[in-house]
């Protein structure tokens, strides 16, 4: 059956050893007083909320699905309670700052946590989601009187914010919507028009749903640079309920406890945040940070696709295998744990997993820097750098989280194919994140084309340096100096790659287009071999007989054994990119 | 929405230009009196089924499923019509042999019939899906007397064979399995165990249902060298009900509509096949069969997911892409179908789906050339060249069935995710395929460990010899030169990788377990290159103008460009997997 444990000894290796995290907040006034021992204690707690209460609903949520009524969404049951729950606890201030009555916690932690509630129960997880993603954009370009209005009931959990930007004709396309606003005597505007696929558009978790909507102003230009960005409560401070209604729900192939509305504005009451026809520039803050959250949403799936796997694998008896592990004898049937196929998948799974949540706690941290580094002159950088690594984040991770969970459903058999042991669920589940908040092939595309040929390197090269400076380190150590290797040779490749990408887009402009998507793998592969080089470096602090460093020396050896065979596939498909390709 | 036309015109390509198929027929007393307009009468009636009764049934019987009731199992509705005009259509009699009561077409029709069943609506084809291999296993190991009683009514469809292999402590391992049979005074056994996950263990669509039974005799050796197969009627010739019951069935990920059954053996009575102690010898004639027809599914859905992606790309309207077709003026927004990353996707499709047809249609072609051709000498080597593709068929098709199902998926964006669209359906129903009938660990295990390096390389050496053949023939037309240069490099890679691995696993005798996987996936992509190497080379006979010839070479093209990347990848992995593999 089913099951998720928050992996906190993992989580304390990433904070401790491989980002030295205290010492970062050490030097930082922001975090005073934080330390390691309280940030596990935070995350001790919010491993047991996510434990136990929301794994516990994870498949009967995924069983009940949500009810859509012309009155009112109801989600399934459990889900309001969990919610209060969270909102007890403080969650969702965990990352906003102290003078809005925010805990004041790095988002670091804040990464943490929701890794935690996407593997354990992401469909709940999607009504919270985007709460820091809102508390930033109306921190940044709300008015002072909106933010003061509406920022505290986002920080007590008191209201939940949405995201409304897709309409049937607008997806990939949000310079295709069409929905106005009409400015109105007293300052405010009214909203019509019609919004799709929108997470808890409509729910029974919160009286008020503050929506976030992408909407033109009378005149607007068209395209992108006609878009304006307006908040929409659902309940007004006149007591009078605002016009937006749910129209229905999505049947969905996964995350089915969470509701996605189709909503219809009709005059709804709505107030700017930020400049007219500026909106997408506002929306922006927003997108980032839900983007950092969908791919933690790929890094929760394959935790607990890892989870699962190993616990049935290590149960579970078929054949012998043609080795066992020293001094086990042998019985009629080994576990399939013991056999090549299952180890090698069980390995993937782990270095997997361990892998992304290293490469997304870092982009959490440099987000931190950006904000509160003591040095003004290393913000600017570490800001650069996380924006750069978002899209990889957001494509890669979900792929992985697709991925590890069809492995480890492999790994069930046909137990994994059957909704008891849900695994099948936790695939399902995970399928929807390489789609939403910009497809992986946008992402794609916006790291090659504007992050890293559109900024003449200055990104990228920070990167490439933080690559070359883990590739220095590993030779300090014996058993890591091959890694220390593969990752300087790595990152030479990927270096040439883009040198070669710009040149030849010169003559070829379509070039970057048809080789974003292996680009976007490869530097993926590449943040992984810089997750598992520091890693088995850093496990040197370890002591001896932990059996996290021997675990840790051995998935990179795992690791970089296969990493050969995934850089050569990407960049071979980078090559053959160079050919035209033919429209269908 | 979701649709299905039956591709008909590719299938003609394959048959009358990739295998030259109706010069065999000529050849062999056997098909007297086929030529091509038949074949393809009877494939296009085929594809009206498939079309008009079975695809729309497809998303009703995924939303209903099937009902069980401690008496009953019921499939959706309209299963049963379907299943009735199937038996009216003489459908299940297709291949077989005409003094039987069959319709004595080759097997290479009915691997055809098999792709549209299952691209159509693969819970329906399930319940038809084992007849011919039962047909043949009883055909081949039956007693006279069992034959003529039970085979006419397989023949015919008025019964429904079943596999009973699987039980809840043996999957994989059915060297483990613990159902009994206590022979009779009157020459039958009683049987006595629980049997899980049985396809069609009970349904509506007959009034006899024949199991086909693994269980053990009294006294027989344990593991998979005490096993026997009994075949096991619902209903017995007495009138009674044989003491057979379903107690209930899996609620599943996809296939819904098929009943996948547990079975519960009181005393049923059944009769042995074949002998004593070698069920297993008699069942893989029918596992053979299946693995086939599983591997036909992975086309089914491939063929499905591409002509559902084609149709929504060229509707769907999402910015402006970098290129467009000649001629094509500028829009404010271009079709999905422009963009580079789809036109990638989508050729992805159509060479993997055509491809696949090609491949999987030979393998059919092989069995019938092993069973007719009128050159006796010819019969062994077809009929070994098939047995080592079976295995790459069961597990390359079905890995690329759900592979393209997600990436039809994908151009759907966040439409991939309803149901309404029954895509997502598509990728549900698919991912089945890689566990069943021999997981696709087994199926690779089985590839290298028992028919290439077991083997001597006999089998081995003839499909080398088929490759080189091509690779060969390619040089007469200069488009296709540079096909069978990349086909002959790949050939010799391969020989090479069979060498090493046979030479290493001397020394590391798990050496070959741990490279299986990979060792499969390249045997898989190498038989691509053969289809379309050779689908390239035999386009010359369409005539010029024909969208068709222009079409394959494209894709050709397409393949051939990419190849690099698959075959680099999965050579640096059996490169990787010299290294020692750590149990988890």
């Amino acid at each position: 059956m089913w099951s998720y444990q928050a992996p906190l000894r993992d989580m304390q290796f990433v904070l401790e050893h491989w980002l030295d995290a205290p010492r970062a907040w050490r030097r930082s006034p922001a975090f005073e007083g934080l330390d390691l021992p309280l940030a596990l204690q935070v995350l001790e707690e919010a491993g047991r909320f996510s434990q136990g209460v929301l794994a516990p609903l994870n498949g009967s949520g995924d069983r009940q699905g949500c009810r859509w009524t012309a009155d009112r969404v109801s989600t399934p049951d459990g889900f309001a309670d969990a919610y209060r729950a969270y909102v007890d606890g403080g969650w969702p201030a965990l990352a906003c700052a102290e003078a809005l009555g925010g805990q004041g916690l790095p988002q670091l932690l804040d990464a943490a946590l929701q890794e935690m509630l996407y593997a354990s129960n992401h469909a709940w997880a999607m009504y919270t989601g985007i709460v820091h993603g809102a508390y930033l954009c109306l921190k940044t370009h709300g008015a002072p009187w909106l933010q003061e209005r509406y920022l505290p009931d986002i920080v007590s959990g008191q209201a939940l914010p949405t995201m409304c930007l897709t309409e049937p004709q607008a997806g990939s396309d949000v310079g295709l919507l069409r929905c106005r606003a009409a400015p109105q005597n007293d300052g405010s505007y009214h909203l019509h028009g019609n919004k799709l696929f929108i997470s808890g558009g409509e729910h029974d978790l919160t009286g008020n749903i503050l929506h976030l909507v992408l909407a033109r102003l009378p005149g607007a230009p068209s395209g992108s640079r006609g878009i304006s960005l307006f908040l929409v409560p659902k309940q007004l401070d006149t007591g009078q309920v605002n016009g937006v209604r749910c129209d229905g729900i999505e049947h969905k192939m996964g995350i089915k406890g969470s509701a996605t509305c189709s909503l219809v504005f009709e005059g709804a009451q709505g107030w700017l945040i930020g400049e007219a026809n500026r909106g997408l520039a506002a929306m922006f803050v927003m997108m980032n940070s839900a983007r950092l959250h969908v791919g933690l949403q790929g890094l929760g799936h394959a935790e607990a696709a890892w989870q699962n796997a190993r616990e049935y694998a290590a149960e579970r008896r078929q054949m012998r295998a043609p080795l066992r592990p020293e001094g086990i004898a042998a019985q009629a049937a080994d576990p399939i744990s013991y056999h090549p196929a299952m180890r090698r998948v069980l390995l993937e799974l782990r270095t997997t997993s361990e892998g992304l949540r290293a490469i997304g706690y870092w982009v959490a941290h440099l987000l931190d820097q950006a904000e509160h580094d003591p040095d003004p002159q290393a913000r600017q950088p570490a800001e650069q750098l996380a924006q750069l690594l978002t899209p990889i984040i957001k494509a890669f991770f979900t792929e992985q989280g697709f991925r590890q969970a069809s492995n480890a459903l492999q790994v069930f058999g046909g137990y994994g194919y059957v909704t008891e042991f849900a695994i099948e669920q936790t695939l399902r589940d995970s399928r929807i994140a390489m789609i939403y908040e910009g497809s992986n092939e946008i992402q794609a595309n916006d790291l090659l084309l504007r992050k890293v040929l559109g900024d003449e390197g200055r990104a990228f090269g920070l990167l490439l340096a933080q690559l070359r400076d883990e590739a220095g380190q590993g030779g300090e150590w014996v058993e890591c100096a091959g890694f220390a290797v593969a990752l300087g040779k790595l990152c030479g490749s990927l270096a040439a790659v883009v040198d070669d990408v710009r040149e030849l887009s010169q003559e070829d402009s379509e070039y970057p287009y048809r080789v974003a998507g292996d680009f976007l793998q490869l530097c993926g592969v590449t943040l992984l071999a810089l997750a598992w080089a520091r890693a088995a470096r850093v496990s040197r602090a370890l002591p001896e007989d932990d059996p996290l460093r021997a675990s840790k020396l051995q998935s990179a050896g795992f690791f970089f054994n296969y990493l050969p065979s995934r850089v050569a596939q990407h960049l071979a498909a980078i090559e053959g990119g160079r050919a035209a390709l033919a429209f269908v």
